[in-house]
């Protein structure tokens, strides 16, 4: 397995839920990090998603389904 | 982290179903202004997805998965 | 936010499974209207998506994940 | 709303799992047939995405979907 | 509805996560088999996603879906 | 069934969130190499997929599935 950290802090738990679904984008961005890991190759491909529509749907997607657990993990922030 | 609100008033606790509907909608807004923060993009890139069956769809699906995780935080608005 | 109702009675409880079926296709068909409020583009992505196989497909993956939804809520009509 | 029956038998509760499975296929189905309900169209998508692997694929996840809905309504048949 | 198995056993429970997970493969290669019963077409379109990336992770995303019922139904295995 | 083993010491439960998103990762590259059980393919798609923004996003949804299942099998670690 590359030497890369995969959850920040090596925890679900967060204080709040903004601080939760910054979690969910690291987390996404992570995984992109360990399959990709040349730092300039993932620059140029940031270009490409960053002005294509549907990989930006995509990215949502990711992000939801990241945050769908971090949620969970915190019983919501009820 | 960009500066930028991922969470509108950092709670998932809304007072009914249509606002815990609109809320799912904005997170997933969100994500996309954290990933492409041109508006004059993000503009652009709205015509395109506004014609686009396919990336239509794509949208209900991420507003779906936002609002599995508001919806179960509500406890459903039982 | 635009002016329009997303979830239809403001609630996530149906009488039976038939309507919570309903309510689900209701609530993703919302989510196109909200993001192409144009009723002749919408009429014709609707003969897009109704001969596109691939399509049709992701319209019953966006239902699937909105009915998930209001099942839990409906404690499945058990 | 169209005439068609969303959920078989008005109920996601079933005596198994194999007709638990048989009922998330048919509800998959159904929303096929409420967004094209031209059954000579959809005999001719049905050879379109009978031979196309990413439509096969795509079709298993929304079967996944509804099942584990179905899956979840029964307590897992336990 | 075809005479083919949908669920070996007619059981999600397993006594192993392994056994677990080797069902939710099945599970999803028997709806596959549902949507195509021709075994010489199958065949040719394993050799289609065997060789194509975007494939072989829709692949997985489905495995993942059928093995989060299955975990579920065996209270995963804890 | 190819004899090959899809989840690493037949267990979902792992001591930390860092160690359970390895497994998830794990996980979802064993199905892959279930799929294609040829080392040189595989080797030529992680190039594909490697450089293609679509496909790095695909495999994020697919981790993120996995992860779920796996989080909630450890309690989310609370």
């Amino acid at each position: 397995m590359e030497e890369i950290t995969l959850v920040p802090n090596n925890s679900l738990i967060t204080k709040t839920p903004e601080e939760g679904r910054q979690l969910a984008v690291k987390m996404a961005r992570l995984i992109i990090k360990l399959t990709q890991p040349n730092a300039d190759t993932r620059e140029k491909l940031r270009e490409v998603y960053g002005s294509d529509a549907m990989m930006l749907i995509a990215i949502g997607q990711t992000v939801a389904a990241e945050f769908a657990t971090v949620a969970a993990a915190n019983n919501y922030w009820r």
